[in-house]
């Protein structure tokens, strides 16, 4: 066959590639009840399932396609849901409905980019974020800032850090938060440091909000978009399988510049096209679920997290969101030998090293992908394997 | 906000977008019933309806995250169909559940190009195909062959046409067959053409299957991957909602060479993700469709073209595959022109100049858009307009 121009490499083999590789090792190990904390997700049931409809309930019929930014009653749905959040209205035109929040990051990325142009991508980070980038033909400039906000609070310097990393060819700001894996969440005060940045600089703000349901904090989730003029250069990308526990559904939407948002409809059609119907109809009979059962699962999740918090022996990340901690093995060893060991033993860990080129003695680990008395379980393994020491391994 | 570095027109503006605007053509008109045939569907039903299943019919529950390249299951389904006409067995990993043939295409597009290749598009060409390949990063070098193939037969030297456009540069021959819009089919002695030059000039072949499903010959469909050892170096699109009449699913497949799946795998992957479990699903249950229904339908859309065929008063395109001819307006002048003065009497049709750059004077009708009576409304409309001649208006 001829050649094929990229090697896979080039994206950065980490995007996804890890997950099953943990799996592998979790089969190996012979336990039988591994416990796959390595995996991003949660234990909690659908918010809806997917299923037929008559048309008057969503506008088109089962069969019928829908156009490529989404049918317009759940684009209308998601505007209005986020209208608040980004501080005024939002326009159906500005939403995509896409394939998740992947591919809405996709879009985003492609729309924003030429070859060669600079992401600042704040770090730790979701690892097929950098791979997104350099699909998009993006090159990845990784912004250490989480570990150090969680460590140092006020006394890190955010701007400088992130200023130090523009470039001429810098284009976006890339950033998750809550933050996969650390947990550590933005204040409005920084998403304003970083607005400020986007401004003096003109770049684009790429807010990934995957966990914009899972915000444990008394205020609730600051989306960046909502600060000052910040909607003028902000796409934020939100998942439908994340905040409704229905990853099978695969819906996400991506919320544009008003002036933006034609362009990035062109992307969507020019590589691949619109969302199933049924799935979008599944998504929005979701949206119809009560804030108090959303406002449940949140703290169910935060539960989790302080059920982690409190048997966990091993260095981790202070957790304000999202579901996931960081674990802290610089006084262990190599990242990469715990999660062989802890597979061992049955319990799945997200090597650190794919989550940032300074993450190899870190090791990610997911507190609801699993009920409460499993996840107690998996970290009482955990602290075994970090109490006996790198040394005898 | 900050500048957006393409313009939406960079990519072919034409991707999808004269659908909209011959629609508002149409209602502009104020003609009660209009008949859109400007728009590529079949009136059919559809093979399967999406609905919710319990997971032992499927390996996954509706609420699983399939993996990226879609459920085993299906791609086993997938893979058993295509082995026979690709001349033999296909694995599992070969093929990629996508969203749809258009999203397809994309992924074998971003596998095999660099920024600047150049992939010969053969032509007429379904206006998307050009979209698509730039925005793959690729530079569209139409060829223009079916219409030649079509009034020329065997006079027409296709070896000659296609290795004129080869460069240094050439990557890729993309070419849809049954073609999209003239109805014309290559055959195994036309592909064995293809296969020849892709193999002198170490080229990739990308095979636009959407109407395989279509074919109105004793032959049946060839698949050019069944052609010597073409399978090696041929991508094909397969699209689902066009063989099963279920646009709204939007499930189609990528067959790709063997050696060339997991970098596929990767791109869908970094572009995007998977595809609704429930679409996957609702594709399944498709496949289940016994060949005589399948083949009901084959009969149903030659018998449309059979029609419009005997009643167009309006030179077009001999069919031999598909749900399109091409309505040769030379004589009349001006198919822009043409296409207006239709949708004034509530007639769509898709100009021509969509379809290449030498289309023109041409204009598309899909003969299945509408029931068999309206689509004869239609084409006395046409008749009448064509009759009228250019001048009068």
């Amino acid at each position: 066959m001829p050649s094929l121009p990229r090697a896979l490499g080039e994206l950065g083999g980490s995007c996804g590639e890890y997950g099953d590789r943990v799996d592998e090792l979790l089969r190996g190990s012979g336990c039988g009840d591994s416990v796959p904390l390595h995996r991003g997700r949660t234990v909690f049931e659908p918010c809806a399932r997917p299923r037929g409809w008559r048309e008057r309930e969503f506008g088109v019929s089962p069969e019928e396609e829908a156009p490529v930014g989404g049918v317009p009653e759940l684009r209308e749905a998601f505007a209005e849901g986020v209208g608040g959040p980004r501080g005024g209205d939002v326009l159906p035109e500005q939403v995509l409905v896409t394939g998740g929040a992947t591919h809405a990051l996709s879009i985003a990325l492609r729309a924003v980019l030429r070859d060669g142009d600079e992401v600042l991508v704040l770090s730790p980070h979701w690892p097929d974020a950098a791979a997104l980038v350099r699909a998009a033909g993006g090159v990845v400039r990784e912004v250490p800032v989480f570990l150090e906000l969680g460590a140092a609070g006020f006394g890190f310097d955010l701007m400088g850090a992130v200023e130090g990393a523009v470039t001429p060819r810098t284009r976006a700001i890339y950033f998750n938060s809550p933050n996969n894996p650390t947990g550590y969440r933005l204040d409005r005060r920084r998403l304003a440091v970083l607005v400020e940045l986007a401004e003096r600089h003109d770049l684009w703000l790429i807010a990934d909000n995957t966990y914009d349901g899972y915000d444990f904090t008394r205020e609730g989730f600051p989306d960046i978009a909502g600060i000052g003029a910040a909607a003028e250069r902000t796409f934020s990308a939100h998942s439908c399988g994340t905040t409704y526990a229905m990853p099978g559904n695969r819906v996400g939407y991506l919320v544009c510049p008003p002036e933006a948002a034609a362009t990035a409809v062109g992307w969507a059609r020019c590589t691949g096209g619109g969302v199933p119907t049924v799935a979008q109809f599944a998504a929005y009979e979701a949206l119809r679920t009560p804030r108090a059962e959303l406002d449940r699962r949140r703290d169910r999740a935060a539960a989790a997290w302080w059920l982690a918090d409190s048997t966990l022996q091993v260095p981790h990340t202070e957790v304000s969101g999202g579901l996931y901690t960081f674990l802290d093995l610089r006084a262990w060893g190599d990242g990469e030998r715990f999660v062989r060991r802890c597979a061992q033993l049955g319990v799945g860990l997200a090597p650190g090293r794919n989550f940032g080129a300074h993450c190899g003695s870190w090791a990610r680990l997911c507190f609801t992908a699993a009920p409460p008395q499993r996840v107690a379980e998996a970290i009482e393994r955990i602290n075994k394997i970090y109490g006996e020491g790198a040394d005898e391994h």
